[in-house]
Protein backbone atom coordinates (compact mmCIF):
# COMPACT_ATOMS: atom_id res chain seq x y z
CA UNK A 1 0.00 0.00 0.00
CA UNK A 2 1.02 3.58 -0.72
CA UNK A 3 2.38 5.27 2.20
CA UNK A 4 1.96 9.19 2.27
CA UNK A 5 4.07 11.86 5.20
CA UNK A 6 1.14 14.38 6.22
CA UNK A 7 2.69 17.85 7.76
CA UNK A 8 -0.16 19.19 10.28
CA UNK A 9 -0.86 22.03 11.89
CA UNK A 10 -3.45 22.69 14.69
CA UNK A 11 -5.19 24.61 17.53
CA UNK A 12 -5.37 22.14 20.38
CA UNK A 13 -7.72 24.20 22.60
CA UNK A 14 -10.95 21.97 21.24
CA UNK A 15 -9.15 18.63 21.59
CA UNK A 16 -7.93 16.32 24.23
CA UNK A 17 -4.78 16.18 22.88
CA UNK A 18 -3.16 14.26 19.41
CA UNK A 19 -4.22 10.61 20.58
CA UNK A 20 -7.72 9.18 19.64
CA UNK A 21 -9.11 8.40 22.33
CA UNK A 22 -12.72 7.01 23.39
CA UNK A 23 -15.34 9.44 23.08
CA UNK A 24 -13.33 12.22 23.77
CA UNK A 25 -12.13 14.93 20.52
CA UNK A 26 -9.03 14.26 19.40
CA UNK A 27 -6.65 15.54 16.36
CA UNK A 28 -5.59 12.09 15.73
CA UNK A 29 -9.57 10.83 15.24
CA UNK A 30 -10.42 14.08 13.30
CA UNK A 31 -7.86 13.44 10.63
CA UNK A 32 -8.38 10.11 10.55
CA UNK A 33 -12.28 10.34 10.37
CA UNK A 34 -11.34 12.48 6.98
CA UNK A 35 -9.71 9.98 5.92
CA UNK A 36 -12.11 7.00 6.43
CA UNK A 37 -13.89 9.32 3.76
CA UNK A 38 -11.73 8.67 0.96
CA UNK A 39 -9.98 5.25 1.73
CA UNK A 40 -11.81 1.64 2.69
CA UNK A 41 -8.92 0.80 5.42
CA UNK A 42 -9.48 3.89 7.43
CA UNK A 43 -13.65 3.23 6.93
CA UNK A 44 -12.42 -0.08 8.59
CA UNK A 45 -10.42 1.43 11.45
CA UNK A 46 -6.77 1.90 10.05
CA UNK A 47 -4.71 4.46 12.35
CA UNK A 48 -2.37 6.35 11.70
CA UNK A 49 0.97 7.62 13.58
CA UNK A 50 2.68 10.76 14.69
CA UNK A 51 6.02 12.18 15.45
CA UNK A 52 4.83 13.95 18.93
CA UNK A 53 1.55 12.96 21.01
CA UNK A 54 0.85 16.63 21.49
CA UNK A 55 -1.01 16.65 25.28
CA UNK A 56 -4.23 18.52 25.78
CA UNK A 57 -4.85 22.12 24.30
CA UNK A 58 -1.00 21.76 22.85
CA UNK A 59 -0.76 23.09 19.18
CA UNK A 60 1.13 22.38 16.44
CA UNK A 61 2.67 24.20 13.43
CA UNK A 62 4.80 21.28 11.87
CA UNK A 63 3.41 18.00 13.19
CA UNK A 64 3.90 14.84 10.91
CA UNK A 65 2.51 11.64 10.79
CA UNK A 66 1.96 8.75 8.15
CA UNK A 67 -0.47 6.75 6.60
CA UNK A 68 -1.07 3.99 3.99
CA UNK A 69 -3.85 4.15 1.69
CA UNK A 70 -5.23 1.85 -1.09
CA UNK A 71 -5.26 4.49 -3.75
CA UNK A 72 -2.04 5.86 -5.31
CA UNK A 73 -3.11 9.42 -4.43
CA UNK A 74 -1.82 12.08 -6.00
CA UNK A 75 -0.39 14.08 -2.88
CA UNK A 76 -1.55 17.36 -3.88
CA UNK A 77 -5.50 16.26 -4.53
CA UNK A 78 -5.00 13.94 -1.15
CA UNK A 79 -4.08 17.23 1.05
CA UNK A 80 -7.00 19.17 -0.41
CA UNK A 81 -9.36 16.09 0.21
CA UNK A 82 -8.28 15.88 3.78
CA UNK A 83 -8.63 19.64 4.09
CA UNK A 84 -11.78 19.36 2.92
CA UNK A 85 -13.50 16.96 5.30
CA UNK A 86 -11.28 18.53 8.07
CA UNK A 87 -14.07 21.16 8.23
CA UNK A 88 -14.83 23.09 10.31
CA UNK A 89 -12.22 21.17 13.02
CA UNK A 90 -9.19 23.72 13.28
CA UNK A 91 -6.97 21.16 11.58
CA UNK A 92 -4.88 21.42 8.17
CA UNK A 93 -3.13 19.44 6.23
CA UNK A 94 0.03 21.93 5.34
CA UNK A 95 1.30 19.41 2.50
CA UNK A 96 1.33 15.58 1.70
CA UNK A 97 3.84 14.11 0.54
CA UNK A 98 4.63 9.98 -1.18
CA UNK A 99 7.22 8.56 1.38
CA UNK A 100 8.97 4.97 1.07
CA UNK A 101 7.21 1.79 3.28
CA UNK A 102 10.49 2.46 5.48
CA UNK A 103 9.28 5.81 6.72
CA UNK A 104 7.58 6.20 10.09
CA UNK A 105 6.53 9.67 11.39
CA UNK A 106 7.30 8.65 14.85
CA UNK A 107 10.34 6.02 14.82
CA UNK A 108 12.15 7.73 11.74
CA UNK A 109 12.38 11.30 13.70
CA UNK A 110 15.61 12.27 14.48
CA UNK A 111 14.54 15.39 15.93
CA UNK A 112 11.49 17.45 17.41
CA UNK A 113 11.12 21.20 17.22
CA UNK A 114 9.16 22.64 19.83
CA UNK A 115 7.81 26.73 20.35
CA UNK A 116 6.28 27.72 23.80
CA UNK A 117 4.94 31.76 23.63
CA UNK A 118 4.52 33.31 27.04
CA UNK A 119 3.16 36.55 26.97
CA UNK A 120 3.81 38.78 29.91
CA UNK A 121 1.53 42.49 30.46
CA UNK A 122 -0.86 43.42 32.85
CA UNK A 123 -4.03 43.28 30.26
CA UNK A 124 -5.58 40.60 28.96
CA UNK A 125 -4.85 38.80 25.77
CA UNK A 126 -7.49 39.15 23.21
CA UNK A 127 -6.33 38.32 19.87
CA UNK A 128 -3.77 35.71 21.00
CA UNK A 129 -6.75 34.11 23.52
CA UNK A 130 -5.80 30.26 24.28
CA UNK A 131 -2.18 30.79 22.33
CA UNK A 132 0.04 31.93 24.91
CA UNK A 133 0.59 31.53 28.44
CA UNK A 134 0.20 34.74 30.10
CA UNK A 135 2.25 36.03 33.27
CA UNK A 136 1.28 39.92 34.38
CA UNK A 137 5.08 41.32 34.68
CA UNK A 138 8.33 41.08 32.63
CA UNK A 139 10.83 38.60 33.10
CA UNK A 140 14.55 39.01 33.02
CA UNK A 141 15.47 37.05 29.60
CA UNK A 142 19.24 37.07 30.57
CA UNK A 143 18.52 35.44 33.62
CA UNK A 144 16.38 32.51 31.76
CA UNK A 145 19.05 32.08 29.24
CA UNK A 146 21.69 31.28 31.91
CA UNK A 147 19.44 28.97 33.58
CA UNK A 148 18.65 27.39 30.13
CA UNK A 149 22.24 26.63 29.59
CA UNK A 150 22.39 24.31 32.43
CA UNK A 151 20.04 22.40 30.85
CA UNK A 152 21.37 21.84 27.51
CA UNK A 153 23.30 18.74 26.72
CA UNK A 154 23.23 14.93 27.56
CA UNK A 155 21.61 14.61 31.43
CA UNK A 156 19.56 12.34 33.30
CA UNK A 157 15.93 14.69 33.27
CA UNK A 158 14.37 12.79 35.80
CA UNK A 159 13.01 16.34 37.57
CA UNK A 160 11.69 17.48 34.40
CA UNK A 161 9.16 14.86 33.18
CA UNK A 162 5.75 13.72 34.42
CA UNK A 163 6.26 10.87 37.10
CA UNK A 164 3.61 9.53 34.65
CA UNK A 165 6.17 9.23 31.56
CA UNK A 166 6.49 6.26 29.57
CA UNK A 167 9.74 6.78 28.49
CA UNK A 168 12.34 3.92 29.00
CA UNK A 169 15.29 6.07 30.03
CA UNK A 170 15.23 9.90 31.46
CA UNK A 171 18.46 10.37 30.00
CA UNK A 172 18.15 12.62 26.78
CA UNK A 173 20.15 15.40 24.82
CA UNK A 174 18.44 18.52 24.80
CA UNK A 175 20.31 20.18 21.52
CA UNK A 176 19.15 23.35 22.00
CA UNK A 177 17.01 26.19 24.13
CA UNK A 178 17.20 29.52 22.75
CA UNK A 179 14.86 32.53 24.34
CA UNK A 180 13.68 34.84 22.17
CA UNK A 181 12.27 38.38 23.26
CA UNK A 182 9.43 40.25 21.41
CA UNK A 183 7.75 43.36 21.93
CA UNK A 184 3.90 43.42 22.27
CA UNK A 185 1.65 46.48 22.36
CA UNK A 186 2.49 47.42 26.36
CA UNK A 187 3.73 43.95 26.95
CA UNK A 188 6.90 41.54 25.88
CA UNK A 189 6.48 37.84 24.59
CA UNK A 190 9.05 35.44 25.41
CA UNK A 191 9.19 32.63 22.85
CA UNK A 192 11.27 29.80 23.86
CA UNK A 193 12.72 27.53 20.84
CA UNK A 194 13.55 23.68 21.71
CA UNK A 195 15.11 20.82 19.46
CA UNK A 196 15.75 17.52 20.58
CA UNK A 197 15.76 14.11 19.07
CA UNK A 198 12.72 12.93 21.57
CA UNK A 199 11.35 14.83 24.63
CA UNK A 200 10.19 13.30 27.69
CA UNK A 201 6.26 13.82 28.83
CA UNK A 202 5.97 17.11 30.11
CA UNK A 203 9.73 18.08 29.69
CA UNK A 204 9.19 20.98 27.59
CA UNK A 205 6.25 22.51 29.92
CA UNK A 206 8.29 21.52 32.98
CA UNK A 207 11.39 23.42 31.67
CA UNK A 208 9.49 26.67 30.86
CA UNK A 209 7.44 27.12 33.78
CA UNK A 210 11.20 26.31 35.69
CA UNK A 211 12.53 29.04 33.80
CA UNK A 212 9.80 31.88 34.16
CA UNK A 213 10.82 31.19 38.28
CA UNK A 214 14.38 32.07 37.19
CA UNK A 215 12.47 34.98 35.04
CA UNK A 216 10.88 36.79 37.91
CA UNK A 217 13.94 36.62 39.92
CA UNK A 218 11.74 34.08 42.49
CA UNK A 219 14.47 31.29 41.89
CA UNK A 220 18.50 32.28 40.56
CA UNK A 221 19.77 30.16 37.48
CA UNK A 222 22.08 28.23 39.42
CA UNK A 223 18.95 26.55 41.35
CA UNK A 224 17.96 25.17 37.96
CA UNK A 225 21.30 23.18 38.10
CA UNK A 226 20.62 21.74 41.35
CA UNK A 227 17.37 21.17 40.39
CA UNK A 228 18.53 19.02 37.82
CA UNK A 229 21.31 17.02 39.09
CA UNK A 230 18.95 16.63 42.13
CA UNK A 231 17.06 13.73 39.87
CA UNK A 232 14.06 14.83 41.78
CA UNK A 233 10.45 15.31 40.28
CA UNK A 234 9.84 17.19 43.62
CA UNK A 235 12.61 20.20 42.34
CA UNK A 236 10.94 21.14 39.20
CA UNK A 237 9.21 24.46 39.60
CA UNK A 238 5.66 24.60 38.76
CA UNK A 239 4.51 22.62 35.26
CA UNK A 240 2.86 25.62 32.81
CA UNK A 241 0.10 25.15 31.10
CA UNK A 242 0.00 23.45 27.54
CA UNK A 243 -1.65 26.73 25.59
CA UNK A 244 1.38 28.48 24.71
CA UNK A 245 3.01 25.24 23.44
CA UNK A 246 3.20 24.62 19.76
CA UNK A 247 5.24 21.52 17.85
CA UNK A 248 6.62 23.39 15.08
CA UNK A 249 8.85 20.55 13.49
CA UNK A 250 10.11 17.26 13.04
CA UNK A 251 13.67 16.08 11.44
CA UNK A 252 14.15 12.85 9.09
CA UNK A 253 17.17 11.91 7.61
CA UNK A 254 15.78 13.05 4.25
CA UNK A 255 12.69 15.58 4.88
CA UNK A 256 10.09 14.03 3.10
CA UNK A 257 8.56 17.44 2.00
CA UNK A 258 11.73 18.44 0.59
CA UNK A 259 10.30 20.10 -3.07
CA UNK A 260 13.60 18.14 -4.39
CA UNK A 261 11.70 14.87 -3.89
CA UNK A 262 9.70 12.89 -6.03
CA UNK A 263 5.92 12.73 -5.59
CA UNK A 264 5.29 16.52 -5.25
CA UNK A 265 3.28 18.01 -2.51
CA UNK A 266 0.20 20.73 -1.79
CA UNK A 267 2.66 23.29 -2.99
CA UNK A 268 2.59 21.63 -6.54
CA UNK A 269 0.42 24.19 -7.98
CA UNK A 270 1.51 27.01 -6.25
CA UNK A 271 4.96 29.15 -7.18
CA UNK B 1 -14.75 66.13 35.60
CA UNK B 2 -11.42 64.37 35.61
CA UNK B 3 -10.95 62.87 31.40
CA UNK B 4 -9.05 59.45 30.88
CA UNK B 5 -7.72 58.28 27.55
CA UNK B 6 -7.65 54.30 27.38
CA UNK B 7 -5.46 52.89 24.66
CA UNK B 8 -7.67 49.47 23.57
CA UNK B 9 -7.41 46.17 22.35
CA UNK B 10 -10.16 43.43 20.44
CA UNK B 11 -10.89 41.47 18.81
CA UNK B 12 -13.77 42.76 16.59
CA UNK B 13 -15.19 39.05 15.69
CA UNK B 14 -18.09 39.27 18.40
CA UNK B 15 -19.00 42.72 18.01
CA UNK B 16 -21.11 44.57 15.24
CA UNK B 17 -18.30 47.30 14.88
CA UNK B 18 -16.97 49.69 17.17
CA UNK B 19 -20.06 52.16 17.54
CA UNK B 20 -22.84 51.57 19.99
CA UNK B 21 -26.19 50.32 18.27
CA UNK B 22 -29.73 49.24 19.99
CA UNK B 23 -29.43 45.02 20.16
CA UNK B 24 -26.08 44.21 18.77
CA UNK B 25 -23.32 43.87 20.57
CA UNK B 26 -20.46 46.84 20.06
CA UNK B 27 -16.75 47.74 21.41
CA UNK B 28 -17.91 50.91 22.72
CA UNK B 29 -21.43 48.93 24.44
CA UNK B 30 -18.91 46.50 26.41
CA UNK B 31 -16.61 49.21 27.58
CA UNK B 32 -19.13 51.55 28.44
CA UNK B 33 -20.97 49.07 30.29
CA UNK B 34 -17.97 48.34 32.29
CA UNK B 35 -17.57 52.09 33.35
CA UNK B 36 -20.77 51.75 34.05
CA UNK B 37 -19.97 49.32 36.83
CA UNK B 38 -17.45 52.24 38.26
CA UNK B 39 -18.66 55.62 37.71
CA UNK B 40 -22.65 57.52 38.13
CA UNK B 41 -22.27 59.25 34.75
CA UNK B 42 -21.72 56.29 32.87
CA UNK B 43 -24.56 54.16 34.41
CA UNK B 44 -26.31 57.02 33.46
CA UNK B 45 -25.73 56.81 30.15
CA UNK B 46 -22.47 58.75 29.01
CA UNK B 47 -20.66 58.09 25.98
CA UNK B 48 -17.46 57.94 24.78
CA UNK B 49 -15.74 58.84 22.06
CA UNK B 50 -12.82 57.21 19.78
CA UNK B 51 -10.34 57.87 16.81
CA UNK B 52 -11.53 55.28 14.74
CA UNK B 53 -15.00 54.18 14.09
CA UNK B 54 -14.08 50.48 13.21
CA UNK B 55 -16.57 48.26 11.23
CA UNK B 56 -17.99 45.06 12.00
CA UNK B 57 -15.39 42.23 12.71
CA UNK B 58 -12.50 44.80 12.20
CA UNK B 59 -9.97 44.44 15.16
CA UNK B 60 -7.26 46.84 17.16
CA UNK B 61 -3.99 47.18 18.88
CA UNK B 62 -4.11 50.80 19.35
CA UNK B 63 -7.39 52.26 19.51
CA UNK B 64 -7.94 55.44 21.58
CA UNK B 65 -10.99 56.24 23.65
CA UNK B 66 -11.63 58.65 26.11
CA UNK B 67 -13.90 59.13 28.92
CA UNK B 68 -15.06 61.78 31.72
CA UNK B 69 -15.00 60.46 34.96
CA UNK B 70 -16.68 61.90 38.39
CA UNK B 71 -13.73 60.22 40.68
CA UNK B 72 -9.84 61.10 40.01
CA UNK B 73 -9.02 57.52 39.48
CA UNK B 74 -5.52 56.58 39.76
CA UNK B 75 -4.98 55.58 36.11
CA UNK B 76 -3.45 51.82 36.68
CA UNK B 77 -6.65 51.30 39.17
CA UNK B 78 -9.11 52.79 36.58
CA UNK B 79 -7.60 49.90 33.52
CA UNK B 80 -7.29 47.08 36.07
CA UNK B 81 -10.75 47.53 37.41
CA UNK B 82 -12.24 48.17 33.56
CA UNK B 83 -10.06 44.75 32.80
CA UNK B 84 -11.80 43.37 35.01
CA UNK B 85 -15.51 44.14 34.28
CA UNK B 86 -14.80 43.60 30.87
CA UNK B 87 -14.10 39.73 30.96
CA UNK B 88 -14.87 38.29 29.21
CA UNK B 89 -15.32 40.07 26.43
CA UNK B 90 -12.02 39.73 24.06
CA UNK B 91 -11.56 43.77 25.20
CA UNK B 92 -8.22 44.91 26.95
CA UNK B 93 -7.14 48.34 28.32
CA UNK B 94 -3.48 48.13 27.27
CA UNK B 95 -2.85 52.05 29.13
CA UNK B 96 -4.74 54.50 31.11
CA UNK B 97 -3.45 58.65 31.23
CA UNK B 98 -4.68 61.53 32.87
CA UNK B 99 -5.63 63.99 30.24
CA UNK B 100 -6.57 67.34 30.08
CA UNK B 101 -9.68 68.90 29.07
CA UNK B 102 -9.35 69.25 25.43
CA UNK B 103 -7.78 66.40 24.61
CA UNK B 104 -10.23 64.56 21.95
CA UNK B 105 -10.06 60.92 21.08
CA UNK B 106 -11.46 61.79 17.69
CA UNK B 107 -10.69 65.69 16.76
CA UNK B 108 -7.31 65.56 18.74
CA UNK B 109 -6.18 62.70 16.39
CA UNK B 110 -3.57 63.24 13.73
CA UNK B 111 -2.73 60.52 12.36
CA UNK B 112 -4.46 56.89 11.99
CA UNK B 113 -2.33 54.17 11.41
CA UNK B 114 -4.09 50.21 10.08
CA UNK B 115 -2.38 46.99 9.32
CA UNK B 116 -3.91 44.69 6.91
CA UNK B 117 -2.98 40.61 7.47
CA UNK B 118 -3.40 38.76 3.80
CA UNK B 119 -2.60 34.80 4.30
CA UNK B 120 -1.93 33.24 0.75
CA UNK B 121 -1.71 29.74 1.19
CA UNK B 122 -3.87 26.46 0.29
CA UNK B 123 -4.55 25.08 3.51
CA UNK B 124 -6.84 26.49 5.90
CA UNK B 125 -6.28 29.10 8.54
CA UNK B 126 -5.82 27.34 12.30
CA UNK B 127 -4.80 29.78 15.04
CA UNK B 128 -5.00 32.45 12.53
CA UNK B 129 -8.60 32.54 12.02
CA UNK B 130 -10.59 35.35 11.79
CA UNK B 131 -7.45 37.39 12.03
CA UNK B 132 -6.21 37.12 8.40
CA UNK B 133 -8.11 37.68 4.95
CA UNK B 134 -6.90 34.21 3.24
CA UNK B 135 -6.46 34.33 -0.77
CA UNK B 136 -5.16 30.34 -2.26
CA UNK B 137 -1.69 31.41 -4.42
CA UNK B 138 0.93 33.66 -3.69
CA UNK B 139 0.92 37.23 -4.52
CA UNK B 140 3.49 39.18 -6.76
CA UNK B 141 4.31 41.77 -3.84
CA UNK B 142 6.82 44.10 -6.02
CA UNK B 143 3.48 44.48 -7.98
CA UNK B 144 1.52 45.46 -5.42
CA UNK B 145 3.92 48.02 -4.23
CA UNK B 146 4.23 49.68 -7.25
CA UNK B 147 0.41 49.70 -7.51
CA UNK B 148 0.40 51.31 -4.30
CA UNK B 149 2.86 54.28 -5.01
CA UNK B 150 -0.17 55.37 -6.95
CA UNK B 151 -2.30 55.81 -4.25
CA UNK B 152 0.62 57.57 -1.91
CA UNK B 153 0.02 61.36 -1.45
CA UNK B 154 -2.57 64.09 -1.80
CA UNK B 155 -5.35 62.62 -4.30
CA UNK B 156 -9.23 62.52 -4.47
CA UNK B 157 -9.98 58.76 -3.17
CA UNK B 158 -13.84 58.67 -4.42
CA UNK B 159 -13.39 55.36 -5.81
CA UNK B 160 -11.85 53.96 -2.75
CA UNK B 161 -14.63 55.25 -0.36
CA UNK B 162 -18.22 53.60 0.35
CA UNK B 163 -20.68 54.79 -0.87
CA UNK B 164 -22.38 55.22 2.19
CA UNK B 165 -19.28 57.40 3.29
CA UNK B 166 -19.91 60.49 5.49
CA UNK B 167 -16.96 62.25 4.92
CA UNK B 168 -17.25 65.68 3.61
CA UNK B 169 -14.80 65.44 1.40
CA UNK B 170 -13.05 62.76 -0.86
CA UNK B 171 -9.63 64.58 -0.71
CA UNK B 172 -7.34 62.77 1.76
CA UNK B 173 -3.43 62.34 2.13
CA UNK B 174 -2.09 58.64 2.31
CA UNK B 175 0.93 59.29 4.09
CA UNK B 176 2.31 55.65 3.90
CA UNK B 177 1.53 52.10 2.26
CA UNK B 178 4.02 49.36 2.48
CA UNK B 179 3.64 45.99 2.45
CA UNK B 180 6.02 43.02 4.71
CA UNK B 181 6.11 39.55 3.22
CA UNK B 182 6.10 37.14 5.82
CA UNK B 183 6.98 33.30 5.39
CA UNK B 184 4.86 31.18 6.72
CA UNK B 185 4.48 27.44 7.30
CA UNK B 186 3.87 26.31 3.73
CA UNK B 187 2.35 30.06 2.61
CA UNK B 188 3.09 33.52 2.77
CA UNK B 189 1.85 36.69 4.53
CA UNK B 190 1.47 40.19 3.21
CA UNK B 191 1.34 43.01 5.89
CA UNK B 192 -0.22 46.21 4.43
CA UNK B 193 0.82 49.56 6.47
CA UNK B 194 -1.36 52.19 6.25
CA UNK B 195 -0.77 55.68 7.66
CA UNK B 196 -3.40 58.81 6.98
CA UNK B 197 -4.39 61.78 8.88
CA UNK B 198 -7.86 59.90 8.57
CA UNK B 199 -9.41 57.25 6.24
CA UNK B 200 -12.75 57.60 4.42
CA UNK B 201 -15.04 54.82 4.98
CA UNK B 202 -14.24 51.61 3.60
CA UNK B 203 -10.64 53.21 2.42
CA UNK B 204 -8.34 50.63 3.72
CA UNK B 205 -10.53 47.54 2.28
CA UNK B 206 -11.07 49.20 -0.57
CA UNK B 207 -7.31 50.04 -1.40
CA UNK B 208 -6.20 46.05 -0.14
CA UNK B 209 -9.04 44.38 -2.13
CA UNK B 210 -7.68 46.12 -5.09
CA UNK B 211 -3.70 45.56 -4.52
CA UNK B 212 -4.98 42.04 -4.25
CA UNK B 213 -5.81 41.93 -7.25
CA UNK B 214 -2.81 43.56 -8.92
CA UNK B 215 -0.59 40.61 -6.88
CA UNK B 216 -2.76 37.86 -8.57
CA UNK B 217 -1.95 39.53 -11.86
CA UNK B 218 -5.74 40.24 -13.20
CA UNK B 219 -5.01 43.97 -12.62
CA UNK B 220 -1.61 45.89 -13.86
CA UNK B 221 -0.33 48.38 -11.37
CA UNK B 222 -1.35 51.13 -14.15
CA UNK B 223 -4.58 50.13 -13.77
CA UNK B 224 -5.18 51.42 -10.27
CA UNK B 225 -3.40 54.33 -11.40
CA UNK B 226 -6.34 54.62 -13.93
CA UNK B 227 -8.87 53.69 -10.81
CA UNK B 228 -7.82 56.14 -8.92
CA UNK B 229 -8.33 58.79 -11.53
CA UNK B 230 -11.65 57.94 -12.69
CA UNK B 231 -13.19 58.62 -9.38
CA UNK B 232 -15.31 56.41 -9.59
CA UNK B 233 -16.35 53.62 -6.93
CA UNK B 234 -17.75 51.66 -9.96
CA UNK B 235 -13.36 51.95 -10.63
CA UNK B 236 -12.58 50.25 -7.68
CA UNK B 237 -11.39 46.51 -7.08
CA UNK B 238 -13.58 43.80 -4.79
CA UNK B 239 -13.50 45.22 -1.21
CA UNK B 240 -11.74 42.73 1.01
CA UNK B 241 -13.63 41.23 3.84
CA UNK B 242 -12.91 43.01 7.74
CA UNK B 243 -11.23 40.39 9.53
CA UNK B 244 -7.68 41.11 8.28
CA UNK B 245 -8.01 44.72 9.56
CA UNK B 246 -6.46 46.20 12.69
CA UNK B 247 -6.34 49.50 13.86
CA UNK B 248 -2.66 49.67 15.15
CA UNK B 249 -2.75 53.57 17.07
CA UNK B 250 -3.93 57.08 16.54
CA UNK B 251 -1.47 60.18 17.21
CA UNK B 252 -1.61 62.98 18.60
CA UNK B 253 0.57 66.12 18.98
CA UNK B 254 1.52 64.74 22.50
CA UNK B 255 1.25 61.06 23.17
CA UNK B 256 -1.04 60.57 26.41
CA UNK B 257 0.05 57.34 27.22
CA UNK B 258 4.22 58.58 26.88
CA UNK B 259 5.46 57.75 29.98
CA UNK B 260 7.13 61.35 30.37
CA UNK B 261 3.70 62.81 31.07
CA UNK B 262 2.18 62.99 34.19
CA UNK B 263 -0.71 60.47 35.21
CA UNK B 264 1.20 57.72 34.47
CA UNK B 265 -0.82 54.53 32.64
CA UNK B 266 -0.98 50.98 33.53
CA UNK B 267 2.44 49.80 33.12
CA UNK B 268 3.06 51.70 35.97
CA UNK B 269 4.06 48.87 38.61
CA UNK B 270 5.53 47.05 36.24
CA UNK B 271 9.54 47.69 34.90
Amino acid sequence: MPRFALKIEYDGAPFAGWQAQADQPSVQGAIEAALARLDPGFAAGARIAAAGRTDAGVHATGQVAHADLARDWDPFRLGEALNWHLKPAPVAILAVARVDEDFHARFSAIERRYLFRLLARRAPATHDRGLVWQVLNPLDADAMRKAAAHLVGLHDFTTFRSSICQAKSPVKTLDEITIEEITRPEGREYRFHLRARSFLHNQVRSIVGTLERVGAGSWSPDRVAKALQARDRAACGPVCPPQGLYLTGAGYAQDPFSPARDGGDVRRDVK
